[in-house]
């Protein structure tokens, strides 16, 4: 095992240009915790010329990253381009039909094509580390498919996406509206060129589907992942929330049911003197929970180049220290097709409307919640100067079916001025 | 990679019957997540015929431990007996002379003995799991040495003694004194045998010294470990600590500066509002900081069966599985024997003392701080009605040297009515 593990980068953006420094600058400590040489061999990006405050001088070059994946100087295909298409699949599909071990930052590509990538990998003899894909420098796919693999897993809940909790942890201090924030986190960069898969919760949505394959021993199914953002949050959602003691966070959340496999992303409500309500800024936090683990909470930076590239080195050295197992902790061929439960687990709900000022409107409301079964903890009603009158309900617990029910019926009682918004109360 | 894997269990209390009721009730769950089966083949104990409320009629008995690490039908010779020397250390030894691999949870055991068994294991190409004696469930040993693996660790910190923080955190909510708060501890049976492991500071500084190790890639080194309890901790301390925003932590910290290594675990003050200012009960923390992933904070149960059975487990999957690395994440035989620094980072300290209410007495300390190149940022006398004043100093920055030098002159000038007590005041 002291043969130099090499590695083939395509990919030189943030992350990329990491990974090619802490390869440089800690080659001996790599060497020493690896029992081998860690090296780079060759590199590909789109743009050969850009400086990237790295020396590639020393790295073949190629511009074309299917090339890189199957040159015979490569054994880890190091994929950092990202995209769940495109140049990355087909270079991840070259690397492992040319016997490579891939490790990747791309939860885009896992979440649509991780089942038929992992069975590919694994008929192929290699692995595939994605560490780097799910909540930036948290070890948690390592913690969950490794450190917690005595357990039965109960239940895996998140707040993954940097930005999002960034803008509703900003809203909350500075009081601002959803709209000034959204603009000031693009002015600082924090959004992907196409913001929806922050702000619509796609991106942590795509994670949480990786998550929830390790967790429950089934397929990537991230089209089952109920999927809402945070765009229609407001500054007073905030604060109703923050008044009942509570904070608004995008939260993932996976579990087995006896209905299925509930998978969610979505804002919620949780206790704010929990660990996830204290949660602040561009931060991580996983939460898995296990049969005889209990809890266990990981916190950390969600993105960045120092710890997403820290990340793609702990596969990467996992790797070079010859740990080899099936891509989500099970052989791909064996893993369930697990039934889609939708909203299946009950909750209290946390309901903001808005209602046409007119007699009797608050009354149907209540009619129509009681009617679906939806019984009501908390209702009020705000003062107002327009003609639509703020409504606020908290219910007690319910189940999202029922509760949809009734703002289906609410919706054809001509009384509602929008849509309602429904948030879930999560126990954490 | 389908032969199953044979444990061999000695040391059969809550931890143990854990492990079995695990291997006995997870058996498709662990040989589809490890690839084979894993099995128990060998128990041993003390008492034969006590309950523990788990099946054991399907394995072999040895009343010697030493005798079951030797069997040709053990694998893996799984050590929850505890001790750092008797029969875990001996059965230890022969496992490994066997070419056993070994999982344990005995930090005493590797705190002073860590160095030796690990060559040992080394030489004969035995692994030591020892994910179960650091931090309970907490796949804390995993996330330093793997996950993070691409770092180099800046500093490790820890709240890694449950039953101190019951202790601390039951004072500051009921208001209790630290007498009636451990003799609590002491009936709901959180203590050690011997107290003084758990509120000497002795038990977390043994886990302290295992991180430090793998963090520093140096031999394990308790005897530097700088160790104070909690015992002189009073109920005045804590509110003094809590009104200027602060709580008392049994915390260790760990970091490599520029004159050595530097091992602490001391009761400090951590900001109220800081994750570790904020954990409570017998949860414990640790604070990894890298200088890629900036910061990781890993949280969890301590102890108890299910938590601590979860990282024995762990550590027997990973060999399931075929995951072979040095003890300490790097081969034994170059760990370096770094330097103990003693108290060189500096910190502000909280002082608390009683003083002979006698003129001049708080001028002298005053001055012997000043002397020593101690400055003060805050000190208050408060009213007292008996013969001493009690009075609280808090310092700007100092080292714990200079602090020291202030200490054993004020000893010298007859005006203390007993020891001062002195907490550091960590930024975490």
């Amino acid at each position: 095992m002291t043969k130099p593990l090499r590695l083939g980068i395509a990919g030189l953006g943030t992350v990329g240009a990491g990974v090619v420094k802490i390869v440089r600058q800690k080659a001996n400590l790599l060497a020493s915790r690896a029992g081998r040489p860690v090296v780079i061999t060759a590199v590909s990006a789109r743009n050969r010329d850009k400086d990237r405050g790295v020396n590639l001088t020393d790295y073949a070059w190629e511009d074309d990253p299917v090339a890189l994946a199957k040159r015979d100087d490569v054994d880890v295909f190091v994929e950092l381009m990202g995209g769940s298409d495109g140049p990355a699949k087909a270079a991840t599909e070259a690397a492992i039909a040319a016997g490579k071990d891939v490790v990747t930052a791309n939860k885009a590509m896992l979440a649509h094509h991780g089942q038929a990538l992992a069975l590919a990998a694994e008929d192929a003899g290699c692995v595939i580390g994605f560490e780097a894909a799910v909540a930036g420098g948290i070890p948690v796919i390592k913690a969950l498919s490794e450190g917690l693999s005595g357990n039965n897993i109960t239940r895996v809940m998140g707040v993954m996406n940097g930005t999002c909790n960034y803008i509703l942890t900003r809203m909350q201090s500075a009081g601002l509206p959803y709209d000034v924030v959204f603009e000031e986190a693009n002015q600082l960069g924090y959004l992907e060129a196409d913001p929806t898969l922050d702000v619509g919760g796609i991106d942590a949505g795509h994670k949480l589907s990786l998550l929830a394959a390790i967790a429950f021993g089934s397929q990537v199914n991230f089209d089952a992942v109920e999927l809402e953002g945070i765009e229609r949050i407001t500054i007073e959602d905030i604060n109703h929330a923050a008044d009942m003691g509570y904070r608004i966070k995008l939260l993932g959340v996976c579990q087995m049911t006896g209905r299925g496999l509930e998978q969610r992303m979505s804002p919620c409500l949780v206790p704010d003197n929990s660990p996830l309500g204290q949660l602040e800024g561009g931060t991580n936090m996983c939460v898995l929970e296990g049969d005889s683990v209990e809890q266990i909470v990981l916190r950390g930076p969600g993105a960045g180049e120092g710890p997403t590239a820290s990340a793609v080195m702990g596969d990467v050295m996992d790797i070079a220290r010859g740990f080899r197992m099936p891509v989500f902790g099970q052989p791909a061929a064996g893993l369930s097709k697990a039934k889609a439960a939708k909203a299946a687990t009950p909750a209290p709900y946390y309901l903001r409307m808005a209602l046409v000022d007119k007699p009797g409107s608050l009354a149907k409301v209540a009619a129509a919640l009681g009617e679906a079964g939806v019984s009501i903890d908390r209702m009020r009603q705000y003062q107002h100067d327009d003609s639509t009158a703020p409504v606020l309900i908290v219910t007690h617990k319910t189940t999202r079916m029922a509760l949809d029910a009734a703002l289906l019926a609410m919706a054809k009682l001509d009384v509602l001025a929008g849509d309602p918004v429904a948030l879930r109360i999560e126990s954490v």
